[in-house]
């Protein structure tokens, strides 16, 4: 029983129940139920976060869950998955406050109403360490329409969603690191935007999410294509509020993560429905570079055509 | 990227790929992809567990992972379904050694082809507090075939698996508090044992596993239900260690938790058939009460017929 915290039921009942959708058995049995929808795949990923890695431990708990959830849902977008429910499991210390729980199942709460999805099931227990969460997000594709990390070839275009950078320099922003006037770069941390709602099978030949940085997981889906890339920086999109930072952040932007946008490869032959699909799904989407045949090339270039070296510890890995 | 442990990939490569089942994508997508199968409900259940509260220290990182999956894979016995799948999530600190992520996963291997399911996704992090895991696991059963806990019926006979006290003697056996010469009561909080195999459907009009302890986890059911309970508490089924143990450990191994054994309401008319189920599984059923039809009514007899009383912090809020 020490392994519970002393309240969990009620605290489950208090906060979490009115998350629960068709299938949870109102979070009170062992398990959820739910009939897959028909003629569909599944689509599972898992991700957890802790409290002074993944989040600051003054982050609203309005915001926390919601990054969990939003991580989670940012690798369906990728898969070319529509969201169906998710799990979570939340391990806090013995004292966190009710309004703690109530904080962040209210931010749960928005996100559900807002990505389509409810809550199946999970766990509460206690910790003697930091916050520690988890989520497990279901979603479903047309069968054989999910997009992976491996099919981008020799030629292909690499896009990406939206901008890059705002959630690596928001977490400085929030250390008091980069002036951010109005918010904007510590909301894209906090929260970033999971690109859901874009319709890519047939047009994408690759494509996953940015979350470790967007050259480290370009490489990843280089390998996994076994394919080479070549980057101009300068075509890399980047919010007023990243490009106000100033030029010495752009290795950053590149490189720290937390961006949640989609990195694709596209072949010339589907640049124009992309760009059809980005105007009609109100996703700005930009072409940063070109898919080579040598696996071994892995090119940034600047606006003068010079070759750029990031310095970044754990580059040399990938 | 300190959000990552340094080799993280690396690591994800040595330890967990072999793990990897049918629509894991090698553990190096975005996601999982599966196709569920034809004609069946998922079941699908979420559990965390935190060093120094679920599991100690000192428990060898061969039995960590398993305890978690077995958790799991109780409450899929409890639902009555089938294993297909975990996912699994692993926050540990920087300096873990190599050898600890060998075990694990070592574990988990043993586990996967022992109860038939594998690994399709999962996330591994840093945390600057203790081993923090999280497991989600799929399992399938047939539609409206789920065992849940709101059908126990007045008259229905309370049934439970295996033995009851065995987990939370083993802690205390682990901790110095308790002899074990044998092992035999550790190895059971290290190692409990999920009771799937049972055919249940059509035979148990209510299910659940017993994780937070017997009497509290049948209060839960009873609440469910609708029903109350009498239980004679010298039919609840004790190893021969937990009996050597001793009269004054009575009362934790019926509110002690960590046992992962099914508790079961039967109704008469089914008896014969459980009874049969049990001798074809080889999983020992006990009959230990009934179900009665006042909810006021939870009931513990000794084997005189008095109405005992258990002292145990929390047992009021049930």
């Amino acid at each position: 029983l020490e392994a519970r915290l002393p309240a969990e039921f009620e605290l489950i009942a208090r906060h979490f129940k009115r998350l629960a959708g068709q299938g949870a058995l109102g979070l009170a049995d062992d398990a959820a139920v739910i009939t897959p929808p028909a003629n569909r795949q599944l689509v599972i990923s898992a991700d957890a976060m802790v409290q002074g890695v993944h989040f600051l431990p003054d982050d609203p708990p309005n915001t926390i869950g919601r990054k969990l959830l939003r991580a989670n849902l940012s690798d369906l977008a990728a898969m070319g998955a529509d969201p169906l429910g998710y799990l979570i499991t939340v391990s806090v210390p013995k004292a966190t406050p009710d309004a703690w729980f109530a904080g962040f199942a209210a931010g749960l709460a928005e996100d559900q109403a807002h990505f389509g999805l409810s809550l199946l099931g999970g766990d509460t227990t206690s910790t003697p360490g930091p916050i520690s969460l988890s989520a497990t997000v279901l979603g479903h594709v047309a069968p054989g329409a999910a997009l992976t990390r491996a099919g981008a070839r020799a030629g292909d275009g690499i896009f990406v969603t939206g901008t890059i950078g705002d959630g690596a320099l928001g977490l400085r922003a929030l250390r008091g690191e980069i002036a951010d006037p109005d918010g904007f770069l510590a909301s894209r941390y906090q929260l970033p935007q999971p690109r859901l709602g874009l319709a890519l099978a047939g047009i994408a030949s690759a494509a996953m999410d940015v979350s470790d940085g967007l050259l480290q997981d370009l490489a990843h889906l280089c390998r996994a294509s076994g394919v080479g890339a070549q980057v101009q920086a300068a075509l890399v999109p980047r919010s007023a509020a990243a490009r106000a930072a100033g030029p010495a952040w752009l290795p950053l932007c590149l490189t720290g993560g937390d961006d949640y946008e989609l990195l694709l490869a596209v072949p010339a032959s589907a640049e124009a429905a992309l760009l059809a699909e980005s105007a009609r799904a109100q996703v700005p989407i930009m072409r940063i570079g070109r898919f080579v045949a040598d696996p071994a090339c892995f090119e940034l270039f600047d606006a003068r055509g010079q070759t750029m070296t990031i310095p970044q510890a754990g580059w040399s890995h990938f």
